[in-house]
């Protein structure tokens, strides 16, 4: 039986924490962190949301143009759009856009728990990200932080790889997995002579989302794809599945948490184990998942009954998981090691 | 006005001329050609779709595996699957099988015109071909001939990079781009120490199938994608578009072939140009197609309203396109250069 252990100062930091960046924008989400361990303490790099502030007659899109967000108006009238999920609105016969503009926030702690937003971040950019950027990873390859962010625009959703040493400045490497493909996550080191990365292509004809593992020489250009782990039918992670955190290394292998939505879209933590020196073998896996939405926090919010995390510091053995909460909050759960070895058949 | 001339010999190979792999099975599509020059002839690696001969009772289905193609059977009574599209069945509530499986064979000619089948070809093996491998395109780097594909199975559809010297031996270089992902071509040399590829991924919620470009130390992993050249809707090239041909050097810069499918999924060629030295720049394209279905072998087959090319040859300030009609022949349609150029705004 895993024993998961949810702090008690949760949520650590909501959307109310954070202001629009003007006045026509209001956050509705401060979630999905991806977690590093940076200068003695916690650095989160946290999904902020913002919308157009809601009016009875019209629906405000904002979109990242040339370092500006551009408000474009659509009328709750127009019969030519749907407005009925307040996420997105879809053109009949095709077009489909975001509500809200997400963004990464940074923010840091000494003790792991009561969060500073320094200010910083990542804004959308190029026009792979003008839809907004999403859902960070952090991998710490000898002294630089490799971020691994989803960017949404009219092309689709890519992963793009941003560098920094410094969480100021972040240089880019452009798209390194055309769209559509979420939850890439590097290897946090070689493994013979080869860097290694999980990714989440979607949107296939003939396969449900799906995590898949692929190589590279040099961080950028990536290739053997391969087909690493699967949906389970009928179950918590029966829909889609992709990696939740960057693979952590232990005695037993790289440890994976990894994230399962059923045909409800309700989002739980699973955990998966592969070889240490072949990562294209998965040797462990959950049955059961160790983090479910159970508390009010998690089950009601913009996107109820969702646990989503990007990432998790290591402390001895146990892993302190930074997660989204119902896609608007930041939550911390601290789980043991041993705990999640134990749920794996 | 682009002047096209079939030649009169069309089609150059019919399904009829290529029998099945064993008894159960029927050849009913030889299209789709990857074209090159060796050995001082035209070689074409055509796409041979077989499927199992059809009965009252079932649908058969043809699935590779070790090797070996297994059959899995299908009652036509069963409510569960959908059999109203001959090219497909489909489980309510997801799965999805193709009801032919294609593989990839070899087919020399002196005169560019009489072709002969050597018997030889690039079979389904692994995991991600076990639906087929499709629709090559080849790409001559100094003595080797790299040779891309579609490699279709229940882990979506996914580009697939073979190499050989000898059209009999054909090393793997893995999946090359992840699911779905189609119409992969490599360009014949490096770009300013770099190599190219035009790609086609597809299944995003945000954006239709349209063409995009990579590039590579090594042939093997891919990044920097950006994207190329997108649909026009509401024309012929309006829902989905695809490169046609490995890039052609000219001195107006790189000459690409390419497909244009509309909202009746009546195919047509066009072209489009990159500039020489940064081919993510468009310089040209061709406002209408210069080549249509019309012909009868063109508008009726298994899949009528198609001409989709895989590859041409150049002969002078000509281009040789051997192209798939209808998705069962092989056909061929020569055309000026100066005639695309011409045509192109």
């Amino acid at each position: 039986m895993t024993v998961v252990k949810r702090i008690v100062g949760n949520p650590l930091i909501r959307a109310d924490d954070i202001t629009g960046r003007n006045e026509s924008l209001e956050v509705i989400g401060a979630f999905n962190p991806g977690v590093t361990e940076f200068n003695g303490g916690v650095l989160l790099l946290l999904r902020v949301a913002e919308r157009v502030k809601p009016n009875d007659k019209t629906v405000g899109v904002p979109i990242a143009s040339d370092g500006e967000i551009k408000i474009s108006e659509f009328q709750k009238s127009d019969k030519d759009w749907d407005f009925s999920d307040s996420r997105v609105i879809t053109q009949r016969g095709g077009k489909k856009l975001l509500t809200s503009l997400s963004r990464l926030a940074v923010a840091r702690s000494l003790d792991g728990a009561r969060f500073e937003l320094t200010g910083g971040g990542i804004f959308p950019e190029t026009e792979y990200e003008e839809y907004g950027i999403e859902d960070p990873r952090i991998t710490k390859i000898e002294n630089k932080y490799y971020i691994t962010y989803s960017a949404v625009s009219s092309k689709g959703i890519c992963a793009v790889l941003r560098v920094t040493d410094n969480f100021i400045d972040f240089e880019s490497r452009g798209v390194i997995l055309c769209p559509d493909n979420k939850d890439a996550a590097i290897f946090p080191e070689k493994i013979g002579g080869r860097y290694y990365i999980l990714h989440r292509p979607s949107g296939s004809e003939f396969s449900p989302p799906e995590i898949w593992l692929a190589e590279s020489p040099d961080l950028a250009c990536w290739g053997n794809h391969r087909h690493l782990m699967g949906v389970r039918r009928g179950r918590w992670d029966g829909v889609r599945i992709g990696s939740s955190s960057v693979p952590i290394k232990t005695d037993k292998g790289w440890l994976v948490l990894y994230h399962g939505a059923d045909i409800n879209n309700r989002y739980c933590l699973g955990a998966f184990l592969l070889d240490a020196e072949r990562p294209w073998i998965v040797t462990g896996r959950t049955d059961k998942p160790f983090l479910e939405p159970e508390l009010p926090y998690e089950t009601d919010g913009f996107f109820g009954n969702v646990v989503f995390a990007c990432g998790c510091v290591r402390s001895g053995d146990t892993l302190k998981i930074y997660y989204g909460a119902a896609d608007d909050k930041v939550c911390r759960a601290d789980v043991g090691l041993n705990d999640i070895f134990d749920a794996m058949r």
